[in-house]
């Protein structure tokens, strides 16, 4: 048996980001940026109100209250104004680009307007630059908004358009192949016969890969035959930037997945026993022109691990993001997550709420040993427990955050906001 | 002013989620369940091998090391076997059925296969039961696997397709309408002209609706005039299951969204002044057929705020989601949050991380009073500061946690993994 660590290191060696392409703002959601953006223009692009108001010279407010002469009105979208001297104010909505000689907007509902509209007064001192935006005073020219690296999220993606920019270079996202493997697997559509499974883990990969943002090709199912697995492995390894297959791997008579990647993967390949429970058996293969084969074992809660443990970080390095790993967090035990001494790493599904104490409090977890899909599917965290007797509640584990935004179905209500 | 508990219960009152349909487990992914869904079908199906080894009668090796005959092999996918009877083995291969008459699977690291292979020697008493897992064991006929109200994650998706079921009834993805208004607004490919600015919230918005699971209609830009807006909002209405604007909804003379959306909506609709900073002023109206539409302030980051409050809670809701809002956490202040006491609630983006005390550290907080997009990109949760003097580090502030996934960036290498 290797460390995780190990094995861990022996898949993430030599890959590298796919190459950057160009594509529209409009397809760059979640994507990594392979550029640098440095502003071009200023944000605010020029000095402009905060309120709704009238602007005017804080000098002329210093004395006590004012009395100003109103020249006219700015909008926004308006064109810049003649310059405003003392004594004067001018009536001036959000966004509207400031007059010159303005240095401060007062608020509409701080002033009192004269009858006819050409005069108000202004009770209180105001001072300078109060409700002015000043011309880059969010984003200056030649700063740097985009580096390398960056996910581009929503507001990323906005401040690369407040630049006039619509397009991006990107790192694009990888192209799986998912092969299911397995004699006694059935479609899922067919019907039921005894000794075969409906194939769940081709679901189970199609979907963990869609929400972790890459996209699939189904290779379907190849019986435990070598040629029928070469054949499916062969058709991801041409098509796709990385080939996922699942069972195979193990020590039984009809595991060919195992030697179909050592021979198939003339870069390098390995047939691992990894010190983790579930998810031991593991194989891992670089075919010749650099596309990653990975060999899952055919347990669905083993799968679902060893997704999350080699298949997600490396295909994270393919798109090009620098932190590959889930968030981890510690959580408080609310329940006792049991085990037994056996030099391996123990992986338990688990159920987690944030308390108001501010820790994460693990309130369910899988039974021991256990391959419960039902289980897994109620889990948002996984929880990573050391060779040992098992935790009791109170103590605390290292855990990946799988879905931290599945709430407790239990507790919540469609008032459930977050301030109620 | 009116409470922000008060403007949320006025948009969410009377809406409700859209009607079913019938998907491709393939369509889904990340959507609610319409329907219960009982298991027709028991998982595992049959009683089958846990390990590659021998399956045998227990019995047989209690009374100390026993050799027993090799009368054939049964491998996963293959039909049932005749009995076995005492004082024989049969070779079994993980997920192949046990044959009647075995009570136990024997691992094959354990045994001593005699040189021709038709008999075994097994050195210790095994358990009844052991390595082997029972027909039902995971999940019985009739129990409850999918209730109404479920997130569709990969393993629910496993669960079901367990069941041989390739289709499922979901609450349809909302789809969305995004108008930009105002006189200011250029499309973000066009070029820099004084006075005018590149439309950012239009981005803001079809990302963050994207990215919360939704579909988005781009209505494109309106000029601050009432024809104009009402056909944007109109087309919206008629196309789409919500319509969001930004801009038009403050006290400025150029603010025509908030009448639009007053006179277009005989559902009922309202102009709100909301106790929070930023994003005091919204509109929210309900269409005649029911169609929620949303005023959103124009600044860009009460756009980002208004929408975390008031827009994804009510198309969650719509979408068929049972909790609406973002997960929270009470998060531990490495940094101060200045504010004044102005009797709003305050929402500042900030960046926060999980550290190995179990808690959740505020390492960085956007300026005081701040518009910066810059800090908000920078952000991966939304705190809410009561009214007060501001909170100093070493106090404790709610938040939501808008993106759990985000890296912090000066800290990940490729080989940052959870368990490194």
């Amino acid at each position: 048996m290797i460390s995780l660590d190990e094995a861990q290191r022996y898949v993430l060696r030599d890959l590298e980001a796919l190459a950057p392409v160009a594509v529209p703002l409009d397809d760059a959601l979640d994507r990594v940026s392979a550029q640098v953006v440095e502003a071009r223009e200023a944000v605010p692009g020029f000095t402009n109100s905060a309120m709704d108001g009238y602007a005017l010279r804080s000098d002329d407010t210093s004395a006590g209250p004012a009395r100003l002469r109103v020249i006219g009105s700015v909008l926004a979208g308006d064109s810049p104004r003649p310059r405003l001297e003392s004594g004067e104010a001018i009536r001036i909505m959000t966004g509207a680009p400031v007059p010159d000689g303005a240095d401060c907007v007062c608020m509409i509902e701080e002033v009192t307007v004269r009858p006819r509209g050409d005069e108000i007064q202004v009770a209180r001192a105001l001072s300078h630059g109060e409700n002015i935006r000043l011309a880059g005073e969010d984003v200056a020219v030649g700063q740097v908004l985009v580096t390398p690296g960056s996910e581009l999220g929503p507001v990323l993606l906005g401040l690369v358009a407040s630049q006039g920019l619509d397009s991006l270079l990107v790192h694009p996202r990888p192209k799986v192949g998912v092969l299911s493997t397995g004699d006694e697997l059935i479609d899922s559509r067919g019907s039921s016969v005894f000794g075969k499974i409906h194939d769940v883990n081709k679901r189970l990969l199609l979907a963990s890969l869609c929400q972790s943002g890459f996209d699939t090709v189904d290779l379907g199912i190849a019986r435990d035959d070598y040629d029928e697995i070469e054949k499916g492995l062969s058709r991801g390894i041409a098509e796709c930037d990385a080939v996922v297959s699942t069972g195979g791997v193990s020590v039984g008579d009809a595991d060919h997945v195992k030697t179909v990647i050592t021979d198939r993967c003339s870069g390098r390949a390995r047939w691992m026993q990894i010190a983790i429970r579930p998810a031991k058996p593991f194989a891992f293969g670089l075919s010749e022109s650099g596309t990653p084969v990975f060999g899952l074992p055919g347990n669905p809660v083993s799968t679902l691990v060893s997704f999350e443990l080699f298949v997600r970080p490396a295909l994270r390095l393919l798109a090009g993001h620098t932190a590959l790993a889930r968030p981890m967090v510690t959580a408080v035990l609310d329940c006792p997550i049991p085990r037994r001494r056996d030099g391996t790493i123990h992986f338990v599904h688990a159920f987690a709420e944030f308390h108001l104490d501010g820790h994460f409090h693990v309130v369910a977890a899988a039974p021991r040993g256990s391959h419960s899909l039902r289980a897994a599917a109620n889990a948002n965290i996984l929880a990573m427990v050391e060779d040992g007797d098992g935790l009791v509640a109170g103590e605390t584990v290292r855990a990946m955050i799988l879905n931290p935004a599945q709430p407790d179905p239990g507790r919540s209500n469609r008032f459930t906001l977050p301030l109620m």
